[in-house]
């Protein structure tokens, strides 16, 4: 029987989205700013549609297609049909939450610029507010969802179906949105800012709009989706390890399950995380920003706050799943909400860390700034080399984390862990966002000639965003590896479940399960060098057009005549979708092939292996790539000789390098460990029919 | 009783010393060219015998307080004393491979530049006898020192104290070497290349002669050493894993091993190797170089008839060890057979494919030249990606070689693919040595005023040398990558012998099997980082060098007056020393931490996910700086505009950037793991101590 209690996460849900549309409405009845300001808005609202549009086109025959499949491929009898239609609503979520923030997005960057004319204040709270709209839209959705499915069918792995579709869309949106944003942003700079010495977001430059939309379906929708993603999946992992185990071992003592304890245990991550949204949102109504003290201080302020009210509504929502279970298995619920917060502070710590090596008033981006000095060559090296440094304080904090976790709960404490650092992402998203928002508002002030004034407060709203971001970011790095960690054990668990001990170990000293990880483990450095070459191809033939338009009609440069937007927009839009089709490809059938090759225990590994060199990859091209854009800011702020010199220029050229591992290649690999995770545990039935899940290689 | 047949290898060893003796006098009586030469070849000399004289003092510190550890730390007894003394064997062997090949490729420098002058042919033979100096030697020795102390002591674990001396020195000459070469390299790149337009090995640049001394110490003796710790490790983890195994399980079936058979099969990589040598001997009687041909095919016919020779003498070697088997073991020793046979030509797969991945003919380089008309950054991505991607043909081809092994032998098997790559390595260290050696020719012929058209003959025989290289750091990766494969194998089995079942199996599923998986994944790329990090501290030493003998005596620019050489080369020297303390700490002390903390099955997963990240870090590195090199190259050949244009300055940056990663950190990461997993084998005494090998965090 499904506990009552569940019934926080739906309230919680309700209000949150609830709360979304009145923030969405207080956003929508600001003034939009003057003419030219609709103007550019309404060309960045029209390319981002087109965007959406086409790739919706493609994924609605994927959804359809993969359906179809799914059907096929998985054991015949209910569950596919249920899992199916899970996948399809889940696909729809993610969808839906990706282009609604992106829509609000788009609406509040012209608002915040007009916003900032009044004051500091004024521009904080509607970028503010338009953040939280896709923050809490995203997670309310997603709660619902999660918490509805589960209501109606009580099958975890049918919530499965559902996190499969959140996470399909998302590896589209995040890799498609960061192939977009990078084409146009790359292509912009090349052109515009080396060879014509335009500034950045210069009206002249015909990729200006398409690097606008850009930040929306790069930086809004696809971050959008993929904590929707991380989110949903954290949740499934650990509801799935507490409906297959019957035993949990854990250092700190062992549970046995009965059947009341199960019924708790599946529905504590739903419930906890009801409680975190619940804390976001209080933290949310809690931020008061007076307009004079550092933006961005407010905004991790709402973190912390979210933090401390998360253990305080957690413990109260233990204490009341508590009821009628006996003595241990309380315990073990007040252990695994240790756990929950273990996670929580990982997070935090994971964000300082990444904060220290971006930062630029620390060393490594102080370093790299000056290594510009000596020329385009050193910048580079210097800021792949602490790029990859700075793997390791995230991997200390992981490691802490999963022994810490693990004692207290065993995989299902791991799993828990991931819940618990998840359990806040209402806030994390909404910070999140508001970072491309400001961004945004200070290319329409730009565009608006709002002047230098008000161009100088949307900036510091901006590095306020940036400033969350560090955080916010160290959250979605470590939620999802310990994400895809608990996948792994859930993955293990379901086909133990299907067949008893296929998966009793994952050997890396079996040749199989070696070759396994052994493939894995180069998955995440073939899957980010296609992205940075899609992202290279399509900043090439934006380049050109640049050039094109600028040579046949010199009015666009000097102002005289608009540049046809269009044109990049649509180079964007066809490159970014066409460029898609082989990394998702990948990320589904490499796994069933490795599974059905070599078996399922091999397909954990391979599965291991990707999600640690995947961890490695996405840290540090997200890092070096950081690190590389505020050294650039620190040189254009006046350091080092400043703007213009070949120091400067040698910054931008690591700063450009950086583009596509930190907003592309990067943020992407979280993603695909989540799909291949989950296309694993999805299509476990398939894999068993080859010589029971040992693989065509039964030797 | 030790198999007689184990003269082979003494035989083998004893005549490619000889014949390295005889030909290194044949390189001395060929004439050292004018005085000028002399002059900067004496400078060279003296140079590189600094930087050992220097090097040698600290690494006699290391061995001498290394060899007290082990005896205190190791299992007492005889095995401890004559494992330190295999130990110490072992570290003079390598210091001596590399020291003399070092010294015989200085002097070979200056005469193949003087036979340059006479023609083509003169000037291949020369470069051709000096590298093969080296390759004969560094070959020899290992070869006799592995059998004279197997033959002494009659036990496999001994001879694994030589081959962690040999690798243990090898980290350091190769890392040394390695930052020392890319600190004087990018050093006089960034200064003379960049700001004052010199060209390559101009003798005003004050660091031309400490560039001419890296390639020396560095790809020279770094590389001998590297060698020659890849194939005494192959041969070690063979030999253990015959001597520990009673049992050798394989798909093709299974064979109980009787004491007469363990015998045979425990010197068959010994005495296999042995014919390897011969067969490479042979390979080099026959390369007769007529001088209208391309040099660099008579380069690879050498080593296509090595292997094709290799695989007749072994066989006969095979049938010679048959003798006085039963049927199952003569059986098994032929599918070795295969098996060894199966390493050889996956070594020239591999070769292949990472060729096509570097060759200025073929699509990846191309292409990354043409990115370099967009500039800085848009080849940097190019050379990233394309590296990233070089990673999946060797993959495939290893897997391949590693199942058909496996079917065939086993683990066994497994560690004899190894040892067949390695057969032929007398062939691929002469090739390999030949490039460093016409490197350096070209350097001398430049600074001797030796005229354009001799320049051209010696860059004729330089792009020999790279197209060897290309084949021959095939086999160096594959090796090691199947080598490190076996030592882990191999440390499995005896821990196993230690404490039964202790390593039964490294569980990923198992948190702290996972957790040691996870800190070896990241120690390459930390390992990286920090040679990279050391590369760009010195060079930006050496470039204030420059720019201040520059500035203070503008006579040297202008030619009448000489540079001070000695202080660009005390920079190098000292700096590359002192780096190398943190990186060999980590590779000593991280894996005992991970031992004594998680256990011994957590050092499995360590040393397995640092095998595998280390695999992509090292092809990645190679690959992307061999393809930056080859496409500056290609535009300074004429092509896209040629020198002077901004596309070649962006190849430049390219280039630059690729210095370190081919040259300092890819090739440092083999040396790394094969450290770290002999670390594991030799100190498993040691770790057996906390809790019988399950370590501190014993949950």
């Amino acid at each position: 029987m499904i506990p009552i209690i569940l019934i926080v996460a739906l309230i919680a849900g309700a209000l949150s989205i609830a709360i979304a549309l009145v923030f969405a409405r207080t956003v929508m009845k600001e003034e939009p700013g003057n003419e030219k300001m609709v103007e550019v808005s309404g060309y960045i609202e029209s390319g981002a549609k087109t965007y959406i549009k086409v790739q919706f086109k493609i994924l609605i025959i994927f959804v359809a297609g993969l359906s179809v499949v799914m059907l096929f491929l998985m054991q015949p009898g209910e569950l596919s049909w249920a899992q199916m239609i899970a996948y399809i609503i889940g696909s729809a979520g993610s969808m839906f939450a990706g282009v609604l923030g992106m829509l609000v997005g788009v609406k509040a960057n012209t608002r915040a610029a007009q916003g900032c004319t009044v004051g500091t204040k004024k521009g904080f709270d509607i970028a503010f507010y338009g953040g939280a709209v896709m923050g809490l839209m995203v997670v309310g959705v997603a709660l619902i969802g999660v918490s509805l499915i589960y209501w109606i069918t009580g099958r975890a792995n049918i919530v499965l179906g559902f996190s499969f579709g959140a996470s399909s869309i998302a590896l589209f949106m995040k890799c498609g949105g960061g192939i977009y944003t990078k084409t146009a942003d790359v292509g912009a700079d090349l052109v515009g800012k080396a060879e014509y010495n335009l500034p950045e977001d210069d009206p002249r430059n015909p990729a200006t709009i398409a690097d606008n939309v850009g930040d929306n379906v790069g930086d809004i929708a696809g971050m959008g989706s993929d904590l929707f993603d991380s989110y949903v999946a954290s949740i499934v992992a650990a509801m799935l390890l507490a409906s297959t185990l019957t035993l949990i071992s854990a250092p700190l003592g062992d549970l046995a399950l009965n059947q009341n304890t199960q019924d708790i245990l599946v529905i504590a991550p739903v419930v906890l995380c009801g409680g975190g949204l619940l804390a976001s949102l209080l933290g949310i109504a809690f931020i008061k920003y007076k307009g004079s003290e550092e933006p961005g201080k407010a905004l991790n302020t709402g973190t912390y706050l979210a933090t401390v009210i998360f253990a305080g509504i957690s413990a109260l929502l233990i204490s009341l799943m508590s009821i009628g279970l006996e003595v241990p298995a309380i315990q073990f619920l007040w252990r695994i909400y240790l756990a929950s917060i273990v996670g929580l502070f990982s997070g935090i710590v994971i964000g300082f860390t990444s904060d220290y090596f971006t930062r630029d008033d620390r060393k490594p981006t102080m370093n790299i700034a000056k290594a510009a000095q000596e020329g385009h060559a050193v910048v580079i090296l210097s800021g792949f080399a602490y790029g990859l440094l700075s793997v390791l304080p995230p991997t200390i904090g992981i490691v802490i984390a999963m022994i810490l976790s693990y004692s207290l709960g065993g995989v299902f404490g791991v799993a828990m862990s991931a819940v618990g650092m998840l359990a806040i992402v209402g806030t994390i998203v909404s910070n999140d966002a508001f970072g491309p928002i400001v961004d945004n508002a200070r290319g329409i002030a730009e565009q608006g000639n709002l002047g230098e004034d008000i161009i100088r407060t949307a900036d510091r709203l901006d590095s306020a965003g940036n400033t969350a971001k560090a955080i916010t970011k160290g959250f979605a790095i470590g939620a999802a590896n310990l994400t895809v960690f608990a996948l792994l054990f859930s993955f293990a668990e379901e086909a133990n479940a299907i067949n008893a001990g296929i998966i009793s170990v994952v050997n890396l000293l079996d040749i199989k399960v070696l070759i396994g990880a052994f493939i894995g483990v180069i998955i995440p450095a073939i899957f980010s060098a296609l992205l940075v070459l899609s992202v290279q191809k399509n900043a090439g033939k934006m380049v050109n057009e640049i050039r094109r338009q600028f040579e046949e009609n010199p009015k666009i440069l000097s102002g005289e005549e608009a540049a046809d937007f269009n044109k990049c927009i649509d180079i964007a839009t066809k490159g970014s979708l066409k460029e898609l089709i082989i990394p998702s490809i990948i990320s589904i059938t490499v796994p069933l092939m490795i599974g059905i090759l070599f078996g399922v225990a091999a397909l954990g590994a391979f599965l291991g292996g990707a999600i640690l060199s995947g961890f490695v990859f996405a840290i540090f091209m997200s890092n070096s790539g950081g690190a590389w854009d505020n050294a650039k800011k620190y040189i254009e702020d006046g350091n080092l000789g400043g703007k213009g010199t070949e120091t400067h220029k040698a910054a931008i050229t690591g700063d450009t390098v950086g583009d596509p591992f930190k907003d592309t290649s990067g943020p992407s690999i979280n993603t695909l460990l989540v799909v291949m995770s989950l296309t694993s545990s999805i299509f476990i039935g398939l894999l068993m029919i080859f010589n029971g899940g040992l693989g065509l290689f039964a030797f």
